[in-house]
């Protein structure tokens, strides 16, 4: 059997640990699989004397992980710090020059800098690999490189954040407001101390962004994608959605179109039969339309120890065997130039809640809002009465310029009889 | 850029013109993916002047296929003739022995020769590929292969014939029987002229094995797998399921366990809810849990042009960048002897449907008949009465042992007041 694979790894957090502990434990199915063993020979983190699950004994020990990149008996850098910039990109960037190929879970740094540190492994001639970046355990970037590699994608959308599709699920299946749910994630481990980074839409961002670049062949484009989060979804509007039809999913959505591409994360009311629909809790899920396959959809779950070690090791069996292919599927010099679509001429249907005062005139100065702004309404549902409170009223609407709903809602907000501020989610029809 | 990937295609039905048809019209797209230009260079067919859709002028033709395998301007040999035996054989061994790549949609020829032909092929240190021959456009060889290379599978289960799944989703849609759904699948061409191959489950069967052998690491072990069809199920069972909470799916199931490999194709009775539950129509789904990613599902069109070209060509893709794996995941020599596990032993939980005369004492002797083979009932609906004619009982029991069903069955099938043969179909818990 050939020379062992040598690996450094760099954090020792629960993904760390897993990886390490998954390559001792199967480590002759993998050499089986890869042709040859697969070592971890130095590992990096803050505190030494954490017990990690693992033999660490025979490894070198690095408390400054960028020690890593120069390692004479290191052929591989599993970067697991995180963030786009600082020691993470440090390490990474000083593997490359080192003559290191570079796996990472790192979806900041590869949504910030990833054309370049493509270039710069292109440069190397090594591999930088980032299957754990996007959606956990689902190997979708390896399906959209290599298994999809036929096709032109014409569409991707998926659930790409497990801690907000667990968040509107609990919502939707108790009726309980976000911040109740989001405290019950955090206890049990499915939200950060910090929750901006999920509930905010960034993390998705990162992902859609480097999905994004991988299917249209195009330089990565993060600081375009639009994002909205999840703390104003409501129970209500959970209620609504299920009445009308419709399930809440934060999505991510990227197409490339006429107007250049467009990449997006909100909220999104979708068909409650629609394939998207049924993916709840905190699994992850990325549907992808090529013009050859048709529509394809892959699930599995998208954080946690096992499923991300699970794909960053998937990223050392491609190494060992020789496997490679384009950081984003074609060479870093291909890469198309980023051409945003502008959001606010995006059309789409309209799902639009206003808590408004219920007395005589008020629907009537709402439609002809919506009249003036060309929107055409497909359904209005108002029922509740209440002389004394705010009442819901509800609209959908047929296809419409993004612009022409944003001036709509903007006058309605400005109507004293305006309570709450008017709130929007988009409806796509997969 | 280097030179070109030359390749041979034996066949030009539907799939192989959609083949020539995609590396032809995406020439440019897909040398950026691979590195380098993939060219039809030889191609072989029945008939030489039928309109194939591409410009075949420039390609050697061949009447013979078996020719393409010595042919000097050919790298790789695409076989698309089908069945296990034959000239799809004879050409896949002469083409290996010729020092040829080999990319195959045949199921039927991998799962009754694939351990030798991997043999073969690694001997002469070539690519056997085959990700068109299980899930057409779902790139589920390559998921499983490599996405999934740190995980030990412990289970997967499948939709993998789309026509069945057509015809068991349009009866229970409109509630027709079999055969009038069978004809107008036949109309649309989602059915063989000779339907046995997918109704009868050896379709299902043929991926089932190769998805074991790569899951399980061990030998393509087709005869033991388990088949049942389709043509019994009827509309009544349908309903039943629905009442019950369940969706009838011809599902392929394989288990790696203590008593040795499971592997049984037959109609199922899923959760509603369940994932692979929603998959509709002649949609194909494979569901594969690993140790470490845990549950995963993979969905796409399981048949067709498109979708089986889409799976051709990113194994072309495959060779062209010189990504490569053993056939089954690992050398063929390492890979383990086959070890069915006695399907007589099996445990299942169980629906049992029987159609009776309506008299007095008739569930008696029924239930006393599952008393005596420990088979522990979980339901029983009797519902329509009807003293001329046979009315349906049904059962579903707690988990049992099949041998105890079969003689359960066998004996209440003897009795005078059972009308028809007892249907009997799983209940899978997923």
């Amino acid at each position: 059997m050939s020379t062992a694979l040598r690996v450094g790894v760099a954090g020792l957090g629960t993904v760390g640990a897993a990886t390490v502990q998954l390559l001792a434990g199967q480590n002759a199915m993998l050499a089986a699989r890869a042709g040859r063993p697969i070592e971890v020979t130095a590992v990096s983190a803050r505190d030494r004397r954490k017990n990690r699950g693992a033999d660490l004994s025979q490894m070198t020990w690095c408390d400054d992980a960028r020690e890593l990149a120069v390692l004479d008996d290191v052929d591989v850098v599993v970067e697991l710090i995180g963030g786009a910039d600082g020691i993470a990109r440090d390490l990474v960037e000083a593997a490359l020059a080192a003559g290191k190929h570079v796996v990472t879970a790192n979806k900041a740094l590869l949504a910030h800098h990833g054309t370049a540190l493509a270039a710069r492994a292109e440069a190397a001639e090594r591999v930088l690999a980032y299957e754990a970046a996007v959606a956990g355990g689902i190997p979708i970037i390896k399906a959209q490189r290599d298994g999809l590699a036929a096709n032109r994608v014409l569409r991707l959308h998926g659930i790409l954040n497990g801690t907000c599709n667990y968040i509107l699920t609990v919502m939707r299946e108790t009726g309980r407001n976000f911040h109740d749910v989001l405290e019950e994630a955090q206890r049990l481990g499915y939200a950060e101390a910090d929750p901006a980074f999920d509930v905010d839409g960034i993390d998705a961002a990162h992902k859609l962004a480097i999905l994004a670049s991988l299917a249209f062949g195009r330089a990565v484009d993060f600081d375009n994608v639009h994002v909205e989060g999840i703390r104003h979804i409501s129970p209500i509007d959970l209620a609504y959605a299920e009445e009308l039809g419709y399930r809440i999913k934060l999505l991510g959505i990227a197409e490339d179109g006429a107007d250049g591409v467009t990449q997006r994360v909100h909220p999104s009311m979708v068909a409650k039969t629609s394939p998207i629909a049924q993916v709840d809790g905190v699994f992850n899920a990325v549907a992808v339309e090529g013009d050859a396959v048709g529509a394809t959809l892959f699930q599995g779950r998208g954080a946690g120890a096992g499923p991300t070690a699970s794909a960053v090791v998937a990223d050392l069996v491609d190494i060992a065997t020789g496997r490679g292919a384009p950081v984003f599927g074609v060479p870093a010099s291909a890469l198309l130039a980023a051409q945003p679509a502008p959001m606010d001429r995006h059309r789409s249907a309209y799902y639009v809640r206003l808590m408004v005062t219920d007395r005589p005139g008020v629907l009537a100065e709402i439609t002809a809002v919506f009249r003036d702004h060309h929107v055409s309404l497909e359904a209005v549902v108002q029922r509740a009465r209440d002389p004394h409170g705010p009442v819901p009223l509800v609209f959908t609407t047929h296809e419409t310029e993004e612009a022409a709903m944003a001036q709509s809602l903007a006058r309605i907000a400005g109507f004293d009889f305006s309570l709450e501020p008017p709130r929007m989610i988009r409806i796509e029809a997969f």
